[in-house]
């Protein structure tokens, strides 16, 4: 995917759920790496982990594990990355961070390349992903957007438990099996039984009766639509699904259009695919998307209750588009546009 | 529940999974029968089913079946509702039908007992039981329309297997358990695999790319609402949950309103019980809801997106307040208002 001079990779929280796939993506998409240094926390620091054929040490991370790094993917959770992102960039690396920590700064580019790449030429060493539910909306806004002006949004997601982590994926999978055998099984990981239920409560609650989760879908898509004011509502839900986060979404738009307009608009992305035949039963759904890499868009409607609404359900791999596969775009992006230094000139 | 003289009562579909839960609430609410005829069909005619102890047989739908009998509750599919209950209200019975097939006929009263039991007055012999997914949307729109005046209801649906019969609450098990242990499980019931999976698909599509499922909520809402042209579109999606529609609701209103107005809005409703306490993290989930009879509201927020708006989190057994429980309601209330004969004037 990406040719040019190879570098040199840290991955901070390698050993996450994230952190793995973000080997893959890697090793797949052929990323141009000359030195990889895996760093996870202290519990992890005997581990050791195989990328393309070759066995690396997990290490705890340090200022001295970040010399001479030239991008850092960081995945960690925000109080790892508070720690040690100031000291990677310190140190002369660029940073791409899964977390929430820096993507309201002002200072940090939050970036889904195909929608708004340009915002990392202002970058000053940190670069923010954003979080997986707002990751595989804002493709499907911006061409809306780009096609008719978007007047308000309103999302309802039904996210998969790895959103939560490695543990929360083991959690629905025991739990499944032990109510399967007539037992039972306590939630340690999630706020509730996932097995055969829902949960309307990602993240924290704050004091307007939002999940944290539901605001940073409202914060990130706008900062990233460069649409400040943008009218948007969020219900955030958990689903028992292990991998593949989908959102029922309707937007209300200035102009009239068309579903085949729509449909076009979509497919004129480079990390969309349209997957919607009606008549024929075909949609996306989110073990279709489990692995994959594309935002899959489907049951594009004519919005029943609005003048100028349309309505569509999303669905992408969280991990991916919403995480590893994202971040890694952004530093091919960077390498393309040879950016990694415009830090530099700060 | 009811006083009065017990009646005679027919089930039709006595066999199904409604027709159970029809039996149970029949049963909890010591409903006053004289006389009780299970039918179903064929397939079904040498079972027999028991009922406050006692067994009764189970025997093949005719008019010969309906004769004398006072109210019939029906929950056996559109097409069986289609040939016999016209053969029961020529016997002289009044049909309370849980099918389609009567909904939106304009002779037919579509009723929510609590949001418009009135409208029972003007029946003609069949009275329809909303969709499950309408069924516990109605009571919450009611009573916000009453407090601030509804103006579009924008409904995304999280809906349990139950939803589509006994064979697939079986498929959803049969399936888990087979991707448990490592199989697979072609899905025979629904459209696609269910188990750690979403299908944005029930009911049959139609030309405007919306399920049939998306229609009803539309059409049933506005006219037990008495509001033929309000403003609706849904996404109705099946989830792998057994028993329990879950529905992430957002409602524009006339005026402004604070969340505590809400609260109090749908607390005083007969039939809703708010459960909402973000800062305990106290909401709905469909297990909580499971063979419970209250219709079940949290997450009330302010619309981030509208000027006048609320979103909110509607959860119910949709076996009952969807269907059982909703039509031995509507049987109650005829009594109570003494309005089985009200067909004998037509």
């Amino acid at each position: 995917m990406t040719a040019g001079k190879p570098i040199k990779v840290a991955i901070l929280g390698a050993t996450g759920r994230v952190g793995q796939e973000l080997l893959r993506v890697l090793e797949e998409r052929n990323f141009p790496i000359s030195e990889l240094r895996l760093l996870a926390s202290a519990r992890s620091k005997d581990a050791s982990i195989e990328f393309k054929g070759k066995r690396y040490p997990v290490q705890e991370p340090s200022a001295e594990a970040f010399r001479e790094i030239d991008i850092v993917l960081a995945s960690a959770g925000e109080e790892i990355s508070r720690k040690f992102v100031p000291l990677a960039v310190e140190q002369g690396a660029c940073v791409i961070d899964n977390s929430n920590a820096f993507r309201m700064d002002e200072s940090v580019p939050l970036v889904v390349p195909e929608v708004n790449g340009e915002a990392l030429r202002q970058h000053k060493g940190v670069i923010a992903n954003p979080n997986c539910t707002t990751a595989q909306l804002v493709p499907a806004l911006k061409q809306l957007h780009d096609l008719a002006g978007l007047k308000r949004v309103i999302v309802s997601t039904y996210q998969s438990v790895s959103g939560a982590g490695k543990e929360a994926m083991d959690e629905l999978e025991q739990q499944t099996r032990a109510l399967l055998n007539g037992g039972s099984h306590t939630p340690t990981v999630l706020a509730r039984q996932i097995a055969f239920n829902l949960i309307p409560h990602i993240d924290k609650f704050l004091d307007n009766g939002y999940t944290k989760e539901e605001m940073k879908v409202l914060h990130e898509t706008r900062k990233i639509l460069g649409l400040p004011t943008l009218p948007l509502t969020c219900t955030a839900v958990r689903v028992p699904v292990a991998i593949g986060h989908s959102e029922a979404v309707t937007c209300d738009l200035e102009r009239k259009v068309s579903v085949e307009q729509v449909r076009e608009a979509f497919a004129a992305s480079a990390i969309i695919e349209v997957v919607d035949q009606p008549d024929k039963a075909i949609y996306p759904t989110p073990i279709d998307a489990a692995g994959q890499d594309p935002v899959y868009i489907g049951r594009i409607r004519i919005d029943t209750s609005s003048e100028n609404g349309v309505n569509f359900w999303v669905v992408a791999d969280n991990l991916r588009i919403g995480a590893a596969l994202n971040a890694v775009r952004i530093a091919e992006y960077m390498l393309e546009h040879d950016l990694l230094r415009a830090k530099a000139v700060r």
